[in-house]
């Protein structure tokens, strides 16, 4: 099975509440008097990191893709569970993973480490707490709403690359979470983009059932040479979000488009009717 | 580095206080008027499963061992994110884990799914609801206090083998969730075992700075013209506690030893004093 056949096997499945359809960034729990946010990414040798990767880039990164997805909830990191399959340069893994928690301040919950015959694998489950009600989910973006991103698209592609003031863009990328906190009281929806822009637009807009039309020369790009490139590429964990035209943002952000009433296609990027999700970003499995 | 070095490694991290030292089966944390018991273990082809198991046995061992974990701390399930590296029968892998949710009332709260290259690597985190406080740790275990356990050991060895009457015991593990609560309150240790009787009694008397004198005519196994095997193989998934010696129990345990205080050796078995780790069970890593 592919990555999509087999999440459509998983909703089959029975699902907390919490979990939104398994159709979000995150679970969204409420315990008590809490709200907690809870996700789960992994990380594989050969599809998410090459075999020559500096492990404590690995591990940084794995600890920032999970926190993208809590910054998307405006959550705060409470701590982590981490699965490890133990390989070569054990003590870089860890040494990336000090940083990260440390920066973050996102404590160690537990774990469990394993011996593997082959490419190493890697798993976390990052908890947060919200730090707003209701909760931003992908589904809430209203014709009339403004469309924002953070950041600049094409930075981790380019560091890919090689490109020097790039690099950490691609090995170390920075997670949004005062943004998500400061626009999670704000916004009519929100996410964070990991598979590129176009394709996580597409999913909001088919989310919330609504049209995206995106100006392209609004959109701030690394290379407006590559611009097609710069909106395909993933791994930028910025945030995407909607909101009132008329409220002011407390952090840095960059509209670049409106929320229409669905029509034919999710996604309009100037003329151009983006119909099917195929090209538009990274597709998994 | 080993498993041993990595978790040493792991334990110099920014740890929460709800990880108990990374030195227990589950990370206990209190979230508003609940407590929350947490836990992830892994499963990785070559090292947990042969290439030849069948899917839909590993997804179920994977959410027993972990409800296992659970157990041991007398928690209620409330729900699992699950990592999975897609490979061969993903269908059987979803059978046997809708099979195993269902039945330990366990529904998903979301997860990730990812392409490999090689063996495939599967996680679980179960966050269970914890039904009495104090939550039972390894190291309250107390001179003058009995040792007891749950179920008949070495079945999962004669499962492996391939013994018709114990395939059940190596393939589709029960966790001891309905024993756990009933014991939790009542109890002044508990662990579950999953890697050998001997080597899990051993690390919780050294948890607890006691000695446990074992009795091993009294000890249940599955095969007695094997006894050192049965209390060395790992996978039985039972649990090991110890309470006041005149307690009544209210579901069907084993009292197979006692608590005396700290001497030259965490365990001894009849007359032989077991001063070091190894051969007691299975190590990882």
């Amino acid at each position: 099975m592919n990555e999509l056949e087999f999440v459509a096997g998983l909703r089959t499945l029975p699902l907390h509440p919490a979990a939104r359809g398994l159709d979000d960034d995150c679970a969204v729990f409420e315990c008590g008097t809490e709200t907690l946010i809870l996700t789960h990414d992994m990380m594989a040798e050969g599809t998410h990191f090459a075999p020559e990767a500096k492990m404590a880039d690995v591990a940084w990164k794995l600890v920032a893709m999970n926190l993208s997805d809590l910054a998307s909830k405006g959550a705060d990191p409470i701590g982590a569970l981490i699965g490890v399959s133990l390989g070569r340069d054990d003590e870089g893994f860890l040494s990336g993973l000090r940083d990260a928690l440390v920066i973050y301040d996102m404590p160690l919950l537990g774990g469990d480490t394993i011996a593997s015959t082959g490419p190493s694998t890697f798993g976390i489950t990052a908890i947060g707490r919200a730090t707003h009600q209701p909760v931003p989910s992908r589904r809430g973006a209203k014709e009339g709403d403004a469309l924002y991103v953070t950041g600049i698209f094409g930075r981790a592609m380019l560091g890919f690359e090689g490109h020097a003031q790039h690099l950490d863009a691609f090995h170390r990328p920075q997670p949004r979470l005062a943004e998500g906190r400061a626009l999670a009281p704000l916004v009519s929806a929100m996410m964070d983009v990991s598979d590129g822009l176009l394709l996580d637009a597409w999913r909001m807009a088919q989310s919330s059932k609504v049209s995206f039309r995106l100006k392209p020369e609004l959109i701030p790009v690394a290379d407006t040479t590559r611009l097609d490139e710069c909106l395909r590429w993933g791994d930028d964990y910025e945030l995407l979000f909607t909101a009132h035209p008329a409220l002011d943002l407390p952090v840095p952000v960059t509209r670049i488009g409106v929320v229409e009433a669905e029509s034919e296609a999710p996604v309009y990027l100037g003329g151009t009717a983006l119909l099917e999700p195929q090209s538009l970003g990274y597709q998994h499995g």
